[in-house]
């Protein structure tokens, strides 16, 4: 029997190692008995690290109430499951996966790491820039996170304990649109900087600033709607508007001082633009800063035209410039520009907290907050509203501008150091990322590749266009600049000069 | 001169408090001085809550460099609200607004609360539903809010506290999807007690169940798409699928067992139905529940057509059985069954930590939450996490299924008790809401209006229909059940019984 059992055992793991899982199913011949069955599957959870070395797994009490088992057969399972050595029984408290499995046993297949990115989809590749930020053997110049030792992960997180330990009921209840009050009165009166008179009342609390602006097109677009976008612009707001069914068109941008107006006043006279979204401060991937007259000039000119305008000012305190750069909602006369931002370049990319100041489309930006997601985590907006209320923000903040700035500039010089002729590179005025246009030969999508396999992470810049121009673009963050990161921009010099050959 | 400002003050005061609180673009006459104006400004912050008593306020060199004015203009600004009572200079630190402002002065006008719910849209009407669940004041039976006595929030927020202190980076970075693996180890040990064998690799970390439920809608649905749902609702899957422009499709729907697999069966046959979303487990505000072999048949017979079932088990927990129902995902053979559930019912809604398993929809919608708000939180996630893996859990949850369905059955006397002859109420078997269908006569929104008005919330059956059906039933909350409550349930008997008459 024991035999018998054993060799069904390994049918099962060639599978259970897979996707399925459900050993039993899929189970090619012959029909196991009850307790034959739920000891496969108990297998088959273990390997897929649904219970892992250490776990209590059900009792026997509840595998006969939740299974209409009989006692005496989940009993037969556990006791084949410990003599094959999966589990161990412990007295007066039940089974547990066994923290040392006996070597020997197949060990779970990994998930699908090696897909060849010259195959996937742009989805599919954006998602993998995104995944690769969260595997630290990488050099990370790929994907536009802030560097964490850069972050006052501590003192939040003294701030957040303490909040946390305070336990005020009014800390875990639902936070209704337009949400954390402690949060807008901070933002308010930090929105003075950049020459906006906002009041608490005017700004709704969202989950970052991705869901700001997502919520910001939803609330003036509707499917089949053309948004007038900077070219390039962040991969993230192009798949937004693909999500939401939206038309990306994209208007001409300068490396230094942003959005074209002139392209805009002419495709906003020859198409049917329902918004305009841009990064004013600091557009992500190029740095570039709109001046003050032009941020002007374009509220005046989509104003006139009843053309809602979304800025995304993420980057807007990682200025290189003397003052904080104001805002174009500075200009707004008529409740017309949707001012996204949030806290997850400068201070806490983890705890998700952002807002938008919607101006007339307020109500219906509340309306949406609820159905997407009814309203953001209270506790780590109230930590970071506190944060916001000490002196301590404004000390960071110099102290990383002036980092980040320096990062840039020397990374910016490693590569036109390593990097082939007919390289260019963007002098950012704020932000932490470069864009790197390269000869015309070179595929960014093919470095991304060998890059990858020399254990560098970089961003691809045809991701970074709805009509994926920009194939001999890459985008490098510079946050971490470090001799590690400069090893790597050699490397990747090697790399593009070894391909040109 | 300091009587011609103050009378211009005046002048400002009165819209100051109003919407615009631009004070010098609004003011009537006249062209006020640069410093005038900036005075007005600062005490329009002040009067709109941006600045408040206590707070300091923008330095004269901060002014200077973000308006563009001379030291003496900001100087000039900061004596005049001084010598108003309006600010106090501090040595060395600079301005601060006052901590007790002078007597007199009009307050800010409060945001408008007499909205006629009579005459305001169903959004607005939802929109006010909810943002009285705020206000401690009122009896709470409205809005299926859990008592907040009955959360262990002191207990998470000690497990929270000693995450945030630890400050590893890896908790402030971005937690891209599928995110928050802790987690999702423990939601996959979970699922075993409702009869499903999920992997950790099945599940994809929500901010809330309304987001995994939307996601869901998105990754199965494209706008102008039919949902097929039960009848009556929960009002919030209703706006969901409005503001995703899908039509609603309602099922009739039994308060016991849920679903008419009958009606379901003659609607998909004529009718293209893209998906079926329903609330197997404890619908809300029904309390129905569905029973294991309907829900096998449910999932046959979508899965035959090819029709997605989105499942909403956020009550799951909350049984007033024997034993934990099952999902319809236990069913589900094609990965066609898209479960969706949180933690916002039992443990934490202000932690907004939810999950869906999306089956063979997984990798859409894992991007469909990238481009939503990249991922959630990540320190409430691994909070949860490590009170779901102690056995605290389960303690927690057979103490609140014990109080719960004591007090759903008290409140359900106390409404065959107060409300006239007629009147039929369900018999929940999970949950903590009511539904009570009453005479044809009572509208259920001038019902809302006047216990409102005797400062009890209670929810408007029409909302939980598309075509706002059920006037004449109200959901009531029983989550609070105390004296208090139970005097309100009489009050409402008085309110209906007297508008009979």
């Amino acid at each position: 029997m024991t035999v018998l059992v054993k060799t069904r055992v390994h049918c099962a793991r060639t599978f259970v190692g897979g996707t399925t899982l459900r050993a039993s199913a899929a189970r090619p011949t012959g029909k196991p008995t009850k307790y034959e069955q739920l000891a496969l599957e108990i297998v088959g959870l273990i390997e897929a690290g649904t219970y892992r070395p250490g776990d209590r797994l059900p009792s026997v009490r509840q595998l006969r109430s939740q299974r209409h088992l009989s006692i005496t057969t989940a009993l037969q399972a556990y006791y084949w499951l410990e003599n094959q050595g999966w589990v161990e029984a412990r007295p007066q408290s039940g089974y547990y996966v066994r923290s040392n499995l006996p070597s020997g046993l197949p060990e779970p297949e990994i998930s699908s790491p090696g897909l060849d990115p010259a195959h996937v989809s742009i989805h599919e590749l954006v998602m993998m820039v995104l995944q690769d930020t969260q595997k630290p053997h990488l050099t990370q110049l790929g994907a536009a996170i802030p560097n964490p030792d850069l972050l006052p992960s501590e003192k939040l997180g003294r701030i957040l304990a303490s909040l946390a330990r305070r336990a005020d009921p009014a800390t875990n209840q639902y936070d209704i649109p337009p949400g954390c009050e402690a949060l807008r009165v901070q933002v308010a009166q930090r929105a003075v900087a950049s020459g906006c008179n906002l009041t608490p009342a005017d700004i709704v609390t969202t989950s970052g600033c991705m869901e700001a602006m997502q919520l910001s097109l939803r609330a003036t677009c509707r499917p089949g709607d053309t948004v007038a976008i900077e070219s390039p612009t962040y991969f993230g707001i192009l798949q937004s508007l693909e999500a939401l069914g939206l038309r990306a068109l994209e208007i001409p941008t300068h490396p230094r001082d942003g959005l074209s107006l002139e392209a805009l006043r002419f495709a906003i006279d020859h198409t049917p633009v329902r918004a305009c979204l841009i990064t004013s401060n600091f557009n992500n991937p190029l740095g570039s800063l709109t001046p003050e007259d032009k941020k002007k000039e374009l509220v005046a000119l989509l104003s006139k035209k009843d053309i809602p305008l979304i800025d995304n000012d993420i980057s807007g305190e990682i200025y290189f410039t003397e003052h904080r750069p104001g805002v174009a909602k500075a200009y707004d006369r008529k409740g017309m520009v949707l001012l996204c931002s949030s806290f997850s370049k400068d201070l806490a990319p983890g705890y998700r907290v952002g807002w938008v100041a919607p101006g007339r489309y307020k109500s219906t930006v509340e309306w949406l907050k609820y159905t997407t997601n009814i309203g953001a985590a209270m506790l780590p907006q109230l930590a970071i509203a506190e944060f916001l209320a000490s002196a301590g923000y404004d000390h960071h903040l110099r102290r990383i501008r002036r980092v980040y700035a320096r990062h840039v500039a020397q990374m910016a010089q490693a590569v036109m150091r390593s990097f082939p002729e007919g390289t260019r590179v963007t002098r950012p005025q704020g932000g932490f990322v470069l864009w790197v246009q390269m000869p015309e030969s070179v595929d960014s999508l093919m470095l991304y590749r060998s890059a990858l396999r020399s254990g560098i992470t970089i961003t691809p810049g045809h991701i970074f266009s709805a009509s994926q121009r920009y194939r001999n673009f890459i985008r490098l963050n510079a946050a971490f600049w470090s001799p590690r990161e400069e090893r790597a921009i050699e490397r990747l010099g090697e790399l593009i000069n070894a391909g040109l050959r």
